[in-house]
């Protein structure tokens, strides 16, 4: 891929293709319907659909490691806040179509694992960035020092993960598990849970 | 469906048909092979492939429901570990292609609302069984009176629901977040933690 706007004009395609096809029924032609490409131009830049949801989902990637790996302002408990809310609320808001859409991808990461090693090193990063934070908090005396940073991590990844397909399987609002996981990360995270309800 | 073992026999043809095909792909004919029946018989009995995933979706209901409302032997803790551990492990164990199929499955909700239905009344089952294990274990002392079993009960559905989603997107045992699930149970639920790791 030679040119950076055209690789965003094909992602942004891509996107807009699956929210309204969903995954399953996807063709090239309906990206290029999306776009200002022929279908032969996508596939000169991408050998095949599996090529371009691959190119897809790291791009997806990038945008979020590109926003959340940002300086890191605030209190480690500001960060994890912010950073669950990130995942909940972006890239797309109550999209539940693109959300369906990354749910039947993620549905068959078992055929394809080109889609599995991006989905994976999707939820790494995520378990990597979760862990500094409750390190940072450990270190500088704001989260309870018994806590595992790892496993911790890994729960709430579990617990972000169930709400994406919550939202898409029983419609399910991710509001409800915000506030839960808020809940979770105020009262048994914290070092001294009391100074939050103040 | 006037005969128990008919149909019993076709939940396991189908059963065995998502296991070797998934979802997707998934014909009338690929079930009909797995059974003792013509795919003309199938039909007789089930207008349509939606509608047979439909009596498949109940007939595991049926399934979980008789296996889990079981007199309520046990204290609390232990009838919500028991029912923690009969959601990660059955009815299948490891098995990897038949989580798969579900998912599958789960990210068609939003397309087919007799799934959409189905899967719902499901987790409103499990979150209903789990509130009432923990308002008998507040009653009885065994657990923190501060808690909300019912957002407490929601959000244990969550784990499961991303611990299944997780073993299916990215590998990751279930066993993991059971350990987790555990800890968070016996840390966090009880009303005397000390007691349970004497």
């Amino acid at each position: 891929m030679s040119n950076g706007d055209t690789a965003d004009d094909i992602m942004g395609a891509t996107y807009r293709a699956l929210c309204a096809h969903g995954y399953a029924d996807l063709t090239m032609q309906d990206i290029a319907d999306e776009s200002d490409k022929s279908k032969a131009a996508l596939h000169y830049h991408y050998d095949s659909k599996h090529e371009l949801l691959c190119a897809f989902l790291e791009y997806l990637y990038d945008g979020f490691a590109e926003r959340t790996g940002a300086p890191d302002d605030g209190t480690p408990r500001e960060r994890l806040l912010d950073l669950i809310d990130d995942v909940l609320d972006k890239p797309d808001g109550d999209d539940q179509e693109f959300g369906t859409a990354i749910l039947e991808i993620r549905a068959q990461a078992p055929y394809e694992p080109g889609f599995r090693e991006r989905l994976t090193r999707f939820d790494d990063y995520l378990v990597d960035e979760l862990t500094d934070i409750i390190e940072a908090g450990i270190e500088d005396g704001s989260f309870d020092p018994e806590l595992e940073p790892d496993d911790t991590a890994q729960f709430i990844v579990t617990v972000l993960t169930g709400a994406a397909t919550e939202r898409v399987t029983t419609g399910r609002p991710v509001a409800c598990t915000k506030q839960m996981l808020t809940e979770y990360v105020e009262t048994h995270l914290l070092a001294d849970p009391q100074e939050v309800e103040a």
